[in-house]
C-alpha cells in the first residue's frame, strides 16, 4: 500500500484550531507531570514553560499516589529507562488512567533491546492516550519485536510506518504519532500529516521528547479531541522550529530560537504557517 | 498584618557590598557541592561557574565523608528527590554542619506530597544556614503541611509568605528567603527585600534552583553574614537577569544572556542596579 | 624533566587529517553509547550530533548485552558516579572490549575520593582505548592515590602531568590525553600537543566531558589510529571553540556558538586553525 498525501489548500480550520489550542494552553497553564529521560529534562521543561504549561518533573514512586491524580496530563518517556524507574511509570500511568487524565508515551528506541521493548509493551497495556515515536520505534512496537537499530535515531521515514501506526492505534486504542519529515497522526482509521518543522531539529537532542510533552499539554486542555490535539502540537512545535530557523546558525542557536519562538508565537504567524493535511490510502 | 516596603533612596551600602561579595567569589572561587535535581544540574553548574565559583555535582553516599568536609558550602535541592538520594543529602548536611560549613536548602515543591514534605522537614532538622523557596514552599514548610499545589510553581506571592518566613526562621535558626516579584529575606526579626530580576525568569526552568546555588557561593565566602549574603546573591542574580533581558527575545535567549551577564557584570552596572530595601511591619 | 614544545611550521599533515576525520564522522555517523554524568548529558549528546555522530545515552545493565556490541564506540564518564551505575559501566566496557569496539574513559575528579579513585582504577583494568582527563585527574590515576582536590577543576597544568600521562599510558596500554591550555596526548612514547581552544571553555560545564565523547566518535571511525584520532578530536573541538569565541559574549553564548561552529566547520577554516605539535623531552 502506498500512502499519498492529498494536497489541500491551506486549511484555515486547522490553523484556527492551532491558535485556539495554544492560547488555551497559555491561559489554563496545565500541570504536566513528566517522568522522562535525563537527557531531555531541561529542554522538555523549558518547552512546556515556553508554551505556557507548567512542568513537574517528579518521578518518585512514593509521591505518585498523592501527586499524579492532580496533574492535567502525564508524559512518560523511556529514553534512559532503568528497572528502578519502571514501577513509577506504571504507577503514574495507572493513576492518570484511573483519574481520567490523559497520558502520553514516548517509546524512545523501543526496538533497541528486549528490556526496553518489554517495558514499552507493558506501558502500552496501561492505555496511553497518545503514543509518539519515530518510524523505527513505531515499527518495533507494532511488530512487538526488537529491531536492528541506529540507537535513538530512526532508520525509517515516518511515511514507512503508516500502516504500523494504524495497526498499533487499532490494537491499543491510542492515538499514534510518527515523527519525521512529515509527522503522521492516526487514530487507526483517519491519517493526517503535519508538515511543519525543519530538518535541523533532528540535530538537537530531545526535540522529539519535548514535542511529546507538548502533545501532553495540548491533550490536557482538550482531552476529548486527542487526535486533533496531537496533530496541532506537532504542527505548532514545527512552526516554532521554522521561525527559529530564520535566526539560527546551527543546532544550538536553533534550539534557543525555537524556544523563544514558541514563547512568542502570535496569531498571524501561527495561522499562516500551520500545515496539516489528510492522508488517504 | 500588612507588610509594606519602606522605600529608601538607592542604598550605596548594599550596592557596594554586592560588588565586594561578587569580586570575593570570583577571587576565592569557593567549591560548592550541589546535590540537586536532574533538571537543574546544567544551569546550576553554569551559574556557579559564571559567578566565579567551582561547582561539584557529587551525590554519592560513599564519597561524602571524604569530599564534603573539604567544600566551602553545600547546596541541597529536593526537586527530583527519590528515597535513595535522601541518605546522601542527610549525610552531606551532617558533614557540612559538623565541619562548620554553610549549607543551603531548596525545598522544591515542599507541599506537593507527604514524602517530599517529610524529607524537607527532616533536612531542616539538620540546621541549614539558609532555606530558599517560593511563597507556596515556605508556607508549606512553615505550616508543616501538604498544600494544594501547582507543581513546582508558586500559587502565592512572596509577600504573602513573610510571616511564614519569619516563623520558619525563628523555629529553625535559618535565614529564610522567599523568591517572587520581590525576593524576601528574613532572619526571623529583620526582613529585607531584593527588588531585582525580571518576570520572564520564571519561564526558564531551574532559575530558582540556580539562585539557591549562588546563595551558597555567596554565603561560602562570608559565612558569618549569611543574612546579607543571601539578599546580595538574590539581587546579583536579578541584576544579571535585568541585563540579560535587554538582549533577550524570549526565555531561552534570556537564559543565555543571564549567564553571560552574570559572568561579565562590572562594578558600575552592578552598583547602579542593586536594589535592596528594608521591610517594616 | 622539562617538556618543551618543539615549535613547528603549521602542519598541513595534521590539518588535512583533521578534515578527513571530521568528514568521515559526518558521513559514517558512528553510534556512540555514552554512560555519563547527569550534568553533561545534554551538551554531550548535542556535541556528538553537531559533529555528525549518533549519541545513545543508555546506561541500563539489562540492555547492555544486547545494545553495546552494536555501537561503534563507548564513552564512560564517572562524574556523578554512584555504586549502582558502576556495574553497567563495567559490563559495557567488557562488551566493547570483547567486540573489539573502542572505548574511552573520562575519570572526572578521579582523586576526589577513594570510592571514585577505585572505580576509575577498576575501569582502567578493563582496557580503555583512551583515557582523557585534566592534569589533576591524570596525576591521581598515575599515582593511584587520592589527591587534594578542587572538585572537578584541575589544580595542575596539563604540562605538569606529561610524565604521569606517559606512565599511565605505558602501564595501561591506553592513549592518555590531558586537557589544559595545551592538550597533551601520549601513547607512552610519543607526546603531542593540541594547541586549540580558548580559556573560557573552562567556564562552561561539561566541555571536558563532551570532548571525551568526541574523541570516542573520532576513534570509532579510525580505531587503529587512536593516538592521532584523540589529538584530532581535541583540536577540532578547540577550533570550534575558537570560532565560537568570535561571536561569544560570555560562557553561555560561547557554548551555543561552539556547537553551531562544530556543526558548520568547513575545510578552509579547520585547516587554517588546527595546531598540533610534537613534544620532545
Amino acid at each position: 500500500m502506498e500512502a499519498e498525501p492529498k494536497v489541500e489548500p491551506p486549511s484555515d480550520q486547522w490553523a484556527d484550531k492551532a491558535w485556539t489550542m495554544l492560547t488555551t494552553v497559555r491561559r489554563q497553564s496545565p500541570l504536566i507531570q513528566c517522568i522522562t529521560n535525563f537527557v531531555s529534562m531541561d529542554l522538555m521543561a523549558n518547552t512546556l514553560l515556553s508554551a505556557g504549561a507548567s512542568p513537574a518533573m517528579l518521578h518518585t514512586l512514593e509521591e505518585i499516589p498523592h501527586f499524579t491524580p492532580n496533574v492535567h496530563a502525564l508524559c512518560l518517556n523511556v529514553g534512559t529507562l532503568s528497572a528502578d524507574w519502571l514501577p513509577s511509570m506504571k504507577a503514574a500511568a495507572n493513576f492518570a488512567s484511573n483519574s481520567s487524565k490523559p497520558w502520553v508515551l514516548d517509546p524512545v528506541a523501543a526496538g533497541a533491546s528486549g528490556f526496553r521493548l518489554n517495558a514499552c509493551l507493558e506501558l502500552i497495556q496501561l492505555k496511553p492516550t497518545v503514543i509518539r515515536g519515530n518510524g523505527s520505534e513505531i515499527l518495533a512496537l507494532s511488530k512487538a519485536s526488537v529491531q536492528p537499530t541506529k540507537g535513538v535515531d530512526s532508520s525509517h521515514e515516518s511515511t514507512d510506518a503508516i500502516e504500523a501506526a494504524k495497526s498499533l492505534a487499532q490494537a491499543t486504542g491510542a492515538i499514534v504519532a510518527v515523527s519525521g519529515a512529515i509527522d503522521i497522526v492516526t487514530d487507526g482509521k483517519r491519517v493526517i500529516g503535519a508538515h511543519n518543522g525543519v530538518a535541523m531539529m533532528q540535530k538537537i537532542t530531545a526535540t522529539g521528547c519535548s514535542v511529546t510533552a507538548l502533545i501532553a499539554a495540548f491533550v490536557a486542555v482538550d482531552p476529548s479531541n486527542a487526535f486533533e490535539a496531537t496533530a496541532l502540537a506537532l504542527s505548532v512545535f514545527g512552526v516554532a522550529g521554522e521561525m527559529g530557523m530564520r535566526l539560527a546558525k546551527g543546532p544550538a542557536s536553533l534550539r534557543m530560537h525555537l524556544i523563544d519562538s514558541l514563547y512568542g508565537l502570535d496569531e498571524a504567524t501561527l495561522i499562516s504557517h500551520v500545515k496539516i493535511t489528510t492522508f488517504c490510502d
